[in-house]
Protein backbone atom coordinates (compact mmCIF):
# COMPACT_ATOMS: atom_id res chain seq x y z
CA UNK A 1 0.00 0.00 0.00
CA UNK A 2 1.59 3.27 -1.46
CA UNK A 3 0.13 6.22 0.58
CA UNK A 4 1.61 10.21 0.43
CA UNK A 5 1.68 10.69 4.30
CA UNK A 6 3.09 7.54 5.40
CA UNK A 7 3.59 6.82 9.07
CA UNK A 8 7.25 7.96 10.75
CA UNK A 9 7.12 8.54 13.86
CA UNK A 10 5.44 6.52 16.30
CA UNK A 11 5.41 6.77 20.53
CA UNK A 12 4.30 4.00 22.85
CA UNK A 13 2.21 4.12 25.70
CA UNK A 14 3.10 0.98 27.95
CA UNK A 15 6.86 -1.04 27.65
CA UNK A 16 5.24 -4.58 28.12
CA UNK A 17 6.00 -7.78 25.44
CA UNK A 18 3.60 -6.41 22.77
CA UNK A 19 5.08 -2.78 22.95
CA UNK A 20 8.31 -4.08 23.10
CA UNK A 21 8.45 -6.11 20.29
CA UNK A 22 6.17 -3.88 18.07
CA UNK A 23 8.73 -0.98 18.96
CA UNK A 24 12.02 -3.28 17.96
CA UNK A 25 10.25 -4.46 14.28
CA UNK A 26 9.77 -1.21 13.43
CA UNK A 27 13.16 0.50 14.81
CA UNK A 28 14.18 -2.06 12.70
CA UNK A 29 12.70 -1.63 9.71
CA UNK A 30 14.16 2.67 10.11
CA UNK A 31 10.81 3.99 11.77
CA UNK A 32 11.68 6.91 14.48
CA UNK A 33 10.09 5.90 17.63
CA UNK A 34 9.85 8.94 19.54
CA UNK A 35 8.98 8.51 23.36
CA UNK A 36 7.79 6.15 25.50
CA UNK A 37 6.24 6.11 28.88
CA UNK A 38 5.15 2.88 31.21
CA UNK A 39 4.58 3.73 34.54
CA UNK A 40 7.85 2.38 35.55
CA UNK A 41 10.19 4.86 34.21
CA UNK A 42 12.97 2.23 34.30
CA UNK A 43 11.18 -0.13 32.31
CA UNK A 44 10.70 3.11 29.15
CA UNK A 45 14.12 3.53 30.10
CA UNK A 46 15.39 -0.13 28.90
CA UNK A 47 12.83 -0.02 26.43
CA UNK A 48 14.39 2.61 24.77
CA UNK A 49 18.26 1.43 25.13
CA UNK A 50 16.87 -1.24 22.56
CA UNK A 51 14.69 1.23 20.50
CA UNK A 52 15.88 4.83 20.88
CA UNK A 53 13.63 7.69 21.76
CA UNK A 54 12.99 9.35 24.90
CA UNK A 55 11.67 7.60 28.14
CA UNK A 56 8.59 10.34 29.61
CA UNK A 57 7.35 9.86 33.11
CA UNK A 58 4.51 11.76 32.77
CA UNK A 59 1.71 10.99 30.35
CA UNK A 60 0.97 14.71 30.37
CA UNK A 61 4.26 15.27 29.05
CA UNK A 62 3.81 12.98 26.07
CA UNK A 63 4.82 15.15 22.70
CA UNK A 64 1.53 14.75 20.87
CA UNK A 65 2.53 16.08 17.73
CA UNK A 66 3.92 12.71 16.28
CA UNK A 67 2.29 10.22 13.58
CA UNK A 68 1.18 8.07 15.98
CA UNK A 69 0.74 7.22 19.62
CA UNK A 70 0.74 3.47 19.92
CA UNK A 71 -1.54 2.48 23.37
CA UNK A 72 -0.37 -1.12 24.61
CA UNK A 73 -1.48 -1.36 28.11
CA UNK A 74 -4.23 -3.48 29.26
CA UNK A 75 -7.67 -3.36 28.50
CA UNK A 76 -8.87 -1.89 31.71
CA UNK A 77 -6.34 0.52 31.43
CA UNK A 78 -6.79 1.91 27.96
CA UNK A 79 -9.13 4.68 28.12
CA UNK A 80 -7.60 6.14 31.50
CA UNK A 81 -4.77 6.47 29.84
CA UNK A 82 -6.32 8.02 26.90
CA UNK A 83 -7.74 10.64 28.62
CA UNK A 84 -4.79 11.57 30.61
CA UNK A 85 -2.58 12.03 27.12
CA UNK A 86 -2.49 15.80 25.99
CA UNK A 87 -4.30 16.80 22.91
CA UNK A 88 -3.54 14.47 20.16
CA UNK A 89 -2.46 15.82 16.96
CA UNK A 90 -1.97 12.44 15.42
CA UNK A 91 -3.21 9.25 15.04
CA UNK A 92 -3.87 7.60 18.39
CA UNK A 93 -4.04 3.45 18.24
CA UNK A 94 -4.58 0.93 21.09
CA UNK A 95 -3.48 -2.58 20.02
CA UNK A 96 -6.04 -4.77 22.03
CA UNK A 97 -8.51 -7.57 20.49
CA UNK A 98 -10.90 -6.95 22.92
CA UNK A 99 -11.58 -3.03 23.57
CA UNK A 100 -13.91 -1.13 20.82
CA UNK A 101 -12.75 1.86 18.63
CA UNK A 102 -15.06 3.61 20.67
CA UNK A 103 -13.23 4.24 23.42
CA UNK A 104 -11.09 7.01 21.27
CA UNK A 105 -14.60 8.46 20.34
CA UNK A 106 -14.16 12.84 20.30
CA UNK A 107 -10.54 12.71 19.05
CA UNK A 108 -10.11 13.47 15.30
CA UNK A 109 -8.26 10.79 14.46
CA UNK A 110 -7.98 6.61 15.89
CA UNK A 111 -7.74 3.52 15.11
CA UNK A 112 -6.76 0.24 16.39
CA UNK A 113 -3.84 -1.81 15.48
CA UNK A 114 -3.90 -5.14 16.77
CA UNK A 115 -1.36 -7.79 16.20
CA UNK A 116 -2.98 -11.62 16.50
CA UNK A 117 0.12 -13.10 18.53
CA UNK A 118 1.42 -13.83 21.81
CA UNK A 119 4.32 -12.20 22.45
CA UNK A 120 7.35 -13.78 24.61
CA UNK A 121 10.12 -11.85 26.51
CA UNK A 122 13.18 -12.72 25.34
CA UNK A 123 12.12 -14.87 22.27
CA UNK A 124 12.63 -12.39 18.99
CA UNK A 125 9.10 -13.04 17.01
CA UNK A 126 8.83 -13.10 12.71
CA UNK A 127 5.97 -10.65 12.51
CA UNK A 128 5.93 -11.49 7.88
CA UNK A 129 2.98 -13.96 9.29
CA UNK A 130 1.19 -12.30 11.91
CA UNK A 131 -2.25 -10.83 11.04
CA UNK A 132 -2.91 -6.96 11.74
CA UNK A 133 -6.38 -6.15 12.47
CA UNK A 134 -6.99 -2.63 11.51
CA UNK A 135 -9.70 -0.11 12.14
CA UNK A 136 -9.76 3.76 11.80
CA UNK A 137 -12.67 6.22 11.99
CA UNK A 138 -11.52 7.80 8.42
CA UNK A 139 -10.20 6.20 5.29
CA UNK A 140 -6.96 8.17 5.65
CA UNK A 141 -6.17 6.93 8.94
CA UNK A 142 -7.29 3.53 7.86
CA UNK A 143 -4.77 3.48 5.43
CA UNK A 144 -2.32 4.99 6.81
CA UNK A 145 -2.59 2.30 9.59
CA UNK A 146 -2.95 -0.21 6.98
CA UNK A 147 0.18 0.71 5.19
CA UNK A 148 2.58 0.58 8.26
CA UNK A 149 0.95 -2.73 9.08
CA UNK A 150 2.25 -3.85 5.99
CA UNK A 151 5.79 -2.70 6.81
CA UNK A 152 6.26 -5.57 9.11
CA UNK A 153 3.22 -8.13 8.05
CA UNK A 154 2.16 -9.56 4.76
CA UNK A 155 -1.91 -10.35 6.53
CA UNK A 156 -3.39 -7.25 7.03
CA UNK A 157 -7.01 -7.01 7.04
CA UNK A 158 -9.65 -4.77 7.82
CA UNK A 159 -11.87 -5.71 10.36
CA UNK A 160 -14.54 -3.62 12.71
CA UNK A 161 -14.81 -4.11 16.43
CA UNK A 162 -17.45 -6.59 16.59
CA UNK A 163 -16.14 -9.19 14.80
CA UNK A 164 -12.33 -8.34 16.47
CA UNK A 165 -14.05 -9.25 19.73
CA UNK A 166 -15.09 -12.73 18.37
CA UNK A 167 -11.55 -13.24 17.15
CA UNK A 168 -9.83 -12.13 20.31
CA UNK A 169 -12.66 -14.71 22.32
CA UNK A 170 -11.30 -17.43 19.57
CA UNK A 171 -7.61 -16.09 20.23
CA UNK A 172 -7.64 -16.63 24.10
CA UNK A 173 -8.74 -19.87 23.85
CA UNK A 174 -6.53 -21.44 21.42
CA UNK A 175 -3.74 -19.81 23.24
CA UNK A 176 -4.65 -19.14 26.38
CA UNK A 177 -7.05 -22.57 27.21
CA UNK A 178 -4.14 -24.63 25.32
CA UNK A 179 -1.36 -23.07 27.22
CA UNK A 180 -3.69 -23.95 30.50
CA UNK A 181 -3.79 -27.91 29.25
CA UNK A 182 -0.45 -27.83 28.55
CA UNK A 183 0.51 -26.99 32.36
CA UNK A 184 -2.02 -29.94 33.45
CA UNK A 185 0.09 -32.29 31.63
CA UNK A 186 3.29 -30.90 33.06
CA UNK A 187 1.75 -31.45 36.72
CA UNK A 188 1.08 -34.94 36.06
CA UNK A 189 3.88 -35.41 33.98
CA UNK A 190 6.08 -34.21 37.06
CA UNK A 191 4.83 -36.67 39.97
CA UNK A 192 5.71 -39.04 37.94
CA UNK A 193 9.32 -37.43 37.21
CA UNK A 194 8.61 -37.44 33.13
CA UNK A 195 9.88 -35.17 31.33
CA UNK A 196 7.24 -32.37 29.94
CA UNK A 197 9.62 -31.58 27.01
CA UNK A 198 8.70 -35.72 25.39
CA UNK A 199 5.62 -34.05 24.85
CA UNK A 200 7.12 -31.08 22.75
CA UNK A 201 6.90 -32.95 18.89
CA UNK A 202 3.68 -33.52 19.76
CA UNK A 203 2.39 -30.20 20.93
CA UNK A 204 4.02 -28.79 17.64
CA UNK A 205 2.45 -31.61 15.13
CA UNK A 206 -0.98 -30.76 16.55
CA UNK A 207 -0.41 -26.99 16.14
CA UNK A 208 1.07 -27.71 12.64
CA UNK A 209 -1.83 -30.01 11.68
CA UNK A 210 -4.10 -27.07 11.52
CA UNK A 211 -2.31 -25.76 8.15
CA UNK A 212 -3.31 -28.98 6.46
CA UNK A 213 -6.90 -30.21 8.10
CA UNK A 214 -9.41 -28.29 10.06
CA UNK A 215 -9.66 -29.14 13.24
CA UNK A 216 -12.84 -31.05 13.15
CA UNK A 217 -11.82 -33.34 10.72
CA UNK A 218 -8.42 -33.64 12.52
CA UNK A 219 -10.04 -34.77 15.83
CA UNK A 220 -9.04 -38.27 17.24
CA UNK A 221 -8.01 -40.31 20.85
CA UNK A 222 -10.15 -42.18 22.93
CA UNK A 223 -13.03 -39.72 23.18
CA UNK A 224 -13.34 -39.31 19.81
CA UNK A 225 -13.49 -43.04 19.03
CA UNK A 226 -15.97 -43.05 22.13
CA UNK A 227 -13.25 -46.06 24.03
CA UNK A 228 -14.98 -46.04 27.15
CA UNK A 229 -12.68 -47.98 29.09
CA UNK A 230 -9.69 -45.67 28.39
CA UNK A 231 -11.72 -42.39 29.53
CA UNK A 232 -12.44 -44.53 32.53
CA UNK A 233 -8.96 -45.45 33.44
CA UNK A 234 -7.93 -42.07 32.47
CA UNK A 235 -10.29 -40.56 35.01
CA UNK A 236 -9.10 -43.15 38.14
CA UNK A 237 -6.03 -41.71 37.03
CA UNK A 238 -6.85 -38.43 37.71
CA UNK A 239 -8.42 -38.92 41.15
CA UNK A 240 -5.67 -36.94 42.88
CA UNK A 241 -6.50 -34.21 40.76
CA UNK A 242 -10.15 -33.33 41.24
CA UNK A 243 -9.87 -30.20 38.93
CA UNK A 244 -8.22 -31.58 36.39
CA UNK A 245 -10.42 -34.66 36.06
CA UNK A 246 -13.48 -32.29 36.02
CA UNK A 247 -11.82 -30.79 33.28
CA UNK A 248 -11.32 -34.08 31.19
CA UNK A 249 -14.79 -35.34 32.11
CA UNK A 250 -16.11 -32.11 30.80
CA UNK A 251 -13.77 -31.95 27.58
CA UNK A 252 -13.91 -35.74 26.69
CA UNK A 253 -17.85 -35.64 27.35
CA UNK A 254 -18.28 -32.45 24.68
CA UNK A 255 -16.09 -34.73 21.58
CA UNK A 256 -17.99 -38.24 22.41
CA UNK A 257 -21.55 -35.37 21.65
CA UNK A 258 -19.80 -33.85 18.70
CA UNK A 259 -18.46 -36.80 16.54
CA UNK A 260 -20.79 -39.39 17.85
CA UNK A 261 -23.92 -37.69 18.15
CA UNK B 1 23.08 -48.66 19.97
CA UNK B 2 25.14 -51.74 17.65
CA UNK B 3 23.59 -55.16 18.18
CA UNK B 4 24.71 -58.39 17.10
CA UNK B 5 21.18 -59.55 15.74
CA UNK B 6 19.41 -56.07 14.47
CA UNK B 7 15.85 -56.42 13.58
CA UNK B 8 15.85 -56.59 9.50
CA UNK B 9 12.42 -57.98 8.87
CA UNK B 10 9.17 -56.21 10.33
CA UNK B 11 5.73 -57.60 9.59
CA UNK B 12 2.32 -54.69 10.55
CA UNK B 13 -1.07 -56.20 11.90
CA UNK B 14 -3.46 -53.01 11.25
CA UNK B 15 -2.54 -50.52 8.38
CA UNK B 16 -4.09 -46.98 9.98
CA UNK B 17 -1.85 -43.80 10.21
CA UNK B 18 0.59 -45.02 12.76
CA UNK B 19 0.97 -48.42 11.08
CA UNK B 20 1.39 -46.76 7.63
CA UNK B 21 3.88 -44.17 8.69
CA UNK B 22 5.37 -46.16 10.75
CA UNK B 23 6.11 -48.88 7.92
CA UNK B 24 7.30 -46.08 5.13
CA UNK B 25 9.70 -44.96 7.59
CA UNK B 26 11.45 -48.16 8.16
CA UNK B 27 11.03 -49.05 4.33
CA UNK B 28 13.13 -45.82 3.64
CA UNK B 29 16.03 -46.91 5.69
CA UNK B 30 16.13 -50.25 4.14
CA UNK B 31 14.19 -52.84 6.40
CA UNK B 32 12.33 -55.19 5.20
CA UNK B 33 8.35 -55.18 5.08
CA UNK B 34 7.52 -58.73 5.03
CA UNK B 35 3.68 -58.91 5.77
CA UNK B 36 0.54 -56.79 6.51
CA UNK B 37 -2.80 -57.64 7.57
CA UNK B 38 -5.67 -55.45 7.75
CA UNK B 39 -9.44 -56.91 8.10
CA UNK B 40 -9.93 -54.59 5.34
CA UNK B 41 -7.64 -56.33 2.70
CA UNK B 42 -7.36 -54.07 0.03
CA UNK B 43 -6.28 -51.22 3.05
CA UNK B 44 -3.50 -54.10 3.33
CA UNK B 45 -2.86 -54.07 -0.16
CA UNK B 46 -2.73 -50.25 -0.37
CA UNK B 47 -0.55 -50.27 2.00
CA UNK B 48 2.06 -52.89 0.15
CA UNK B 49 2.33 -50.72 -2.58
CA UNK B 50 4.21 -48.12 -0.60
CA UNK B 51 6.02 -50.16 1.57
CA UNK B 52 6.17 -53.95 -0.51
CA UNK B 53 5.60 -56.92 1.37
CA UNK B 54 2.67 -59.39 1.41
CA UNK B 55 -0.90 -58.14 2.05
CA UNK B 56 -2.68 -61.04 4.41
CA UNK B 57 -6.53 -61.64 4.82
CA UNK B 58 -6.38 -63.92 7.85
CA UNK B 59 -4.39 -63.27 11.17
CA UNK B 60 -3.88 -67.42 11.41
CA UNK B 61 -1.96 -67.21 8.27
CA UNK B 62 0.63 -64.54 9.51
CA UNK B 63 4.22 -65.92 8.92
CA UNK B 64 5.68 -65.50 12.49
CA UNK B 65 9.24 -66.31 11.00
CA UNK B 66 9.74 -62.87 11.01
CA UNK B 67 11.93 -60.36 13.31
CA UNK B 68 9.05 -58.42 14.57
CA UNK B 69 5.64 -58.26 14.90
CA UNK B 70 4.22 -54.91 15.18
CA UNK B 71 0.65 -54.72 16.40
CA UNK B 72 -1.05 -50.98 15.38
CA UNK B 73 -4.29 -51.40 16.12
CA UNK B 74 -6.69 -49.16 18.69
CA UNK B 75 -6.16 -50.43 22.45
CA UNK B 76 -9.07 -52.18 22.71
CA UNK B 77 -8.20 -55.05 19.74
CA UNK B 78 -5.09 -55.33 20.87
CA UNK B 79 -5.82 -58.64 23.49
CA UNK B 80 -7.72 -60.18 20.42
CA UNK B 81 -5.59 -59.88 17.92
CA UNK B 82 -2.69 -61.05 19.54
CA UNK B 83 -4.47 -64.41 20.59
CA UNK B 84 -5.43 -65.12 16.92
CA UNK B 85 -1.60 -64.93 16.15
CA UNK B 86 -0.03 -68.13 15.02
CA UNK B 87 2.74 -69.34 17.80
CA UNK B 88 5.15 -66.41 17.97
CA UNK B 89 8.76 -66.93 16.89
CA UNK B 90 9.95 -63.62 16.64
CA UNK B 91 9.68 -60.46 18.81
CA UNK B 92 5.76 -59.46 19.41
CA UNK B 93 4.98 -55.44 20.24
CA UNK B 94 2.42 -53.43 20.37
CA UNK B 95 2.46 -49.40 19.48
CA UNK B 96 -0.03 -48.10 22.52
CA UNK B 97 0.73 -45.39 25.18
CA UNK B 98 -2.15 -47.09 27.07
CA UNK B 99 -1.93 -50.80 27.17
CA UNK B 100 0.14 -52.54 29.61
CA UNK B 101 3.24 -54.94 28.42
CA UNK B 102 1.18 -57.62 30.43
CA UNK B 103 -1.06 -57.84 27.46
CA UNK B 104 1.58 -60.01 25.76
CA UNK B 105 1.94 -62.36 29.18
CA UNK B 106 3.32 -66.28 28.11
CA UNK B 107 4.70 -64.99 24.99
CA UNK B 108 8.83 -65.78 24.30
CA UNK B 109 9.98 -62.46 23.77
CA UNK B 110 7.78 -59.07 23.70
CA UNK B 111 7.22 -55.31 24.28
CA UNK B 112 5.91 -52.36 23.13
CA UNK B 113 7.12 -49.54 20.82
CA UNK B 114 5.38 -46.62 21.30
CA UNK B 115 5.92 -42.88 19.15
CA UNK B 116 4.92 -40.15 21.15
CA UNK B 117 3.40 -38.35 18.33
CA UNK B 118 -0.11 -37.70 15.96
CA UNK B 119 0.20 -39.45 12.72
CA UNK B 120 -1.89 -37.69 9.86
CA UNK B 121 -3.17 -39.16 6.52
CA UNK B 122 -0.89 -37.90 4.05
CA UNK B 123 1.12 -35.66 5.72
CA UNK B 124 5.09 -36.84 6.21
CA UNK B 125 6.51 -36.77 8.91
CA UNK B 126 9.91 -36.43 10.07
CA UNK B 127 10.79 -39.17 13.15
CA UNK B 128 13.47 -37.95 14.14
CA UNK B 129 12.41 -35.81 17.15
CA UNK B 130 9.89 -38.57 18.19
CA UNK B 131 10.08 -40.34 21.43
CA UNK B 132 10.63 -43.81 20.94
CA UNK B 133 9.03 -45.41 24.12
CA UNK B 134 10.45 -48.73 24.61
CA UNK B 135 9.39 -51.63 27.02
CA UNK B 136 10.31 -55.52 26.82
CA UNK B 137 9.98 -58.82 28.99
CA UNK B 138 13.96 -59.37 28.79
CA UNK B 139 17.11 -57.67 27.73
CA UNK B 140 17.67 -58.42 24.20
CA UNK B 141 14.17 -57.78 23.08
CA UNK B 142 14.62 -54.51 24.65
CA UNK B 143 18.26 -53.61 23.10
CA UNK B 144 16.65 -55.08 19.78
CA UNK B 145 13.82 -52.85 19.81
CA UNK B 146 15.61 -49.83 21.22
CA UNK B 147 18.42 -50.01 18.33
CA UNK B 148 15.09 -50.39 15.93
CA UNK B 149 13.68 -47.20 17.14
CA UNK B 150 17.41 -45.60 17.02
CA UNK B 151 17.43 -45.92 13.41
CA UNK B 152 14.31 -43.55 12.69
CA UNK B 153 14.76 -41.36 15.63
CA UNK B 154 17.68 -39.46 18.36
CA UNK B 155 15.03 -39.95 21.07
CA UNK B 156 14.73 -43.47 22.31
CA UNK B 157 13.66 -43.82 25.90
CA UNK B 158 12.58 -46.71 28.37
CA UNK B 159 9.64 -46.44 29.73
CA UNK B 160 7.38 -48.79 32.26
CA UNK B 161 3.91 -49.83 31.36
CA UNK B 162 2.79 -47.87 34.44
CA UNK B 163 4.70 -44.13 33.43
CA UNK B 164 3.95 -44.62 29.87
CA UNK B 165 0.32 -44.24 30.87
CA UNK B 166 0.81 -41.45 32.68
CA UNK B 167 2.48 -40.46 29.67
CA UNK B 168 -0.28 -41.53 27.04
CA UNK B 169 -2.98 -39.52 29.65
CA UNK B 170 -0.62 -35.90 29.31
CA UNK B 171 -0.48 -36.52 25.02
CA UNK B 172 -4.31 -37.02 24.84
CA UNK B 173 -4.39 -33.92 26.80
CA UNK B 174 -2.14 -31.31 25.12
CA UNK B 175 -3.37 -33.41 21.32
CA UNK B 176 -6.81 -34.31 21.88
CA UNK B 177 -7.97 -31.76 24.17
CA UNK B 178 -5.80 -28.47 22.08
CA UNK B 179 -7.66 -30.14 18.85
CA UNK B 180 -11.24 -29.84 20.62
CA UNK B 181 -10.41 -26.12 21.88
CA UNK B 182 -9.41 -25.54 17.92
CA UNK B 183 -12.50 -26.80 16.72
CA UNK B 184 -14.44 -24.56 19.25
CA UNK B 185 -12.57 -21.58 18.13
CA UNK B 186 -13.41 -22.40 14.66
CA UNK B 187 -17.04 -23.24 15.31
CA UNK B 188 -16.96 -19.56 16.92
CA UNK B 189 -15.50 -17.87 14.26
CA UNK B 190 -17.19 -20.19 11.20
CA UNK B 191 -20.69 -18.14 12.48
CA UNK B 192 -19.05 -14.58 12.20
CA UNK B 193 -17.40 -15.57 8.42
CA UNK B 194 -13.84 -15.03 9.94
CA UNK B 195 -11.31 -17.54 8.51
CA UNK B 196 -9.74 -19.76 11.09
CA UNK B 197 -6.50 -19.24 9.21
CA UNK B 198 -5.78 -16.23 10.85
CA UNK B 199 -5.63 -18.23 14.36
CA UNK B 200 -2.75 -20.43 12.71
CA UNK B 201 0.84 -18.16 13.48
CA UNK B 202 -0.65 -17.49 17.19
CA UNK B 203 -1.44 -21.23 17.30
CA UNK B 204 1.99 -22.32 16.04
CA UNK B 205 3.82 -20.26 18.19
CA UNK B 206 1.92 -21.23 21.53
CA UNK B 207 3.14 -24.27 21.05
CA UNK B 208 6.72 -22.98 20.23
CA UNK B 209 6.78 -21.32 23.11
CA UNK B 210 6.79 -24.77 25.08
CA UNK B 211 10.73 -25.10 23.91
CA UNK B 212 11.84 -21.47 25.62
CA UNK B 213 9.16 -21.46 28.49
CA UNK B 214 7.37 -24.35 30.92
CA UNK B 215 3.47 -23.94 30.42
CA UNK B 216 2.94 -22.80 33.99
CA UNK B 217 5.62 -19.88 33.32
CA UNK B 218 3.97 -18.62 30.11
CA UNK B 219 0.60 -18.62 31.39
CA UNK B 220 -1.17 -15.12 29.89
CA UNK B 221 -4.64 -13.76 29.14
CA UNK B 222 -7.42 -12.47 30.89
CA UNK B 223 -8.40 -14.79 33.37
CA UNK B 224 -4.24 -15.12 33.75
CA UNK B 225 -4.47 -11.49 35.67
CA UNK B 226 -7.88 -11.61 36.81
CA UNK B 227 -9.74 -9.14 34.26
CA UNK B 228 -13.07 -9.87 35.43
CA UNK B 229 -14.99 -7.51 32.96
CA UNK B 230 -13.09 -9.39 30.08
CA UNK B 231 -14.16 -13.11 31.28
CA UNK B 232 -17.59 -12.07 31.98
CA UNK B 233 -17.78 -10.14 28.47
CA UNK B 234 -16.49 -13.33 27.10
CA UNK B 235 -18.89 -15.71 28.73
CA UNK B 236 -21.70 -13.60 27.24
CA UNK B 237 -20.51 -13.71 23.96
CA UNK B 238 -20.62 -17.54 24.24
CA UNK B 239 -24.62 -17.24 25.21
CA UNK B 240 -25.29 -19.17 21.95
CA UNK B 241 -23.42 -22.22 22.58
CA UNK B 242 -24.16 -22.92 26.12
CA UNK B 243 -21.34 -25.99 25.90
CA UNK B 244 -18.69 -23.89 24.81
CA UNK B 245 -19.65 -21.72 27.86
CA UNK B 246 -19.32 -24.03 30.37
CA UNK B 247 -15.90 -24.93 29.16
CA UNK B 248 -14.95 -21.49 29.12
CA UNK B 249 -15.63 -20.79 32.63
CA UNK B 250 -14.32 -24.18 33.90
CA UNK B 251 -10.84 -23.38 32.21
CA UNK B 252 -10.99 -19.51 33.28
CA UNK B 253 -11.72 -20.45 37.10
CA UNK B 254 -9.06 -22.79 37.02
CA UNK B 255 -6.66 -20.32 35.74
CA UNK B 256 -7.76 -17.33 37.89
CA UNK B 257 -7.35 -19.93 40.74
CA UNK B 258 -3.91 -21.20 39.61
CA UNK B 259 -2.50 -18.06 39.32
CA UNK B 260 -4.38 -15.39 41.39
CA UNK B 261 -4.44 -18.61 44.79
Amino acid sequence: LKISNPIQKISFIGSGNVSTHLAVAFKMKGFNIAEVYSPNLMHAEQFCVLTGGQAVENLSDIDTDTDLILIAVPDDKIEEVFHKLPVKKGIIAHTSGFTSIKVFSGSENYGVFYPLQTFTKGKTLDFSDVPFCIEANNPTTENRLQALAGTVSDHVLLINSEDRKYLHLAAVMVNNFANHIYSIADDILQTKHIDFKLLLPLIRETANKMYYLKPGNSQTGPAHRNDISTLEDHEKMLNNWPEYKKLYHLITTQIIKKYNG
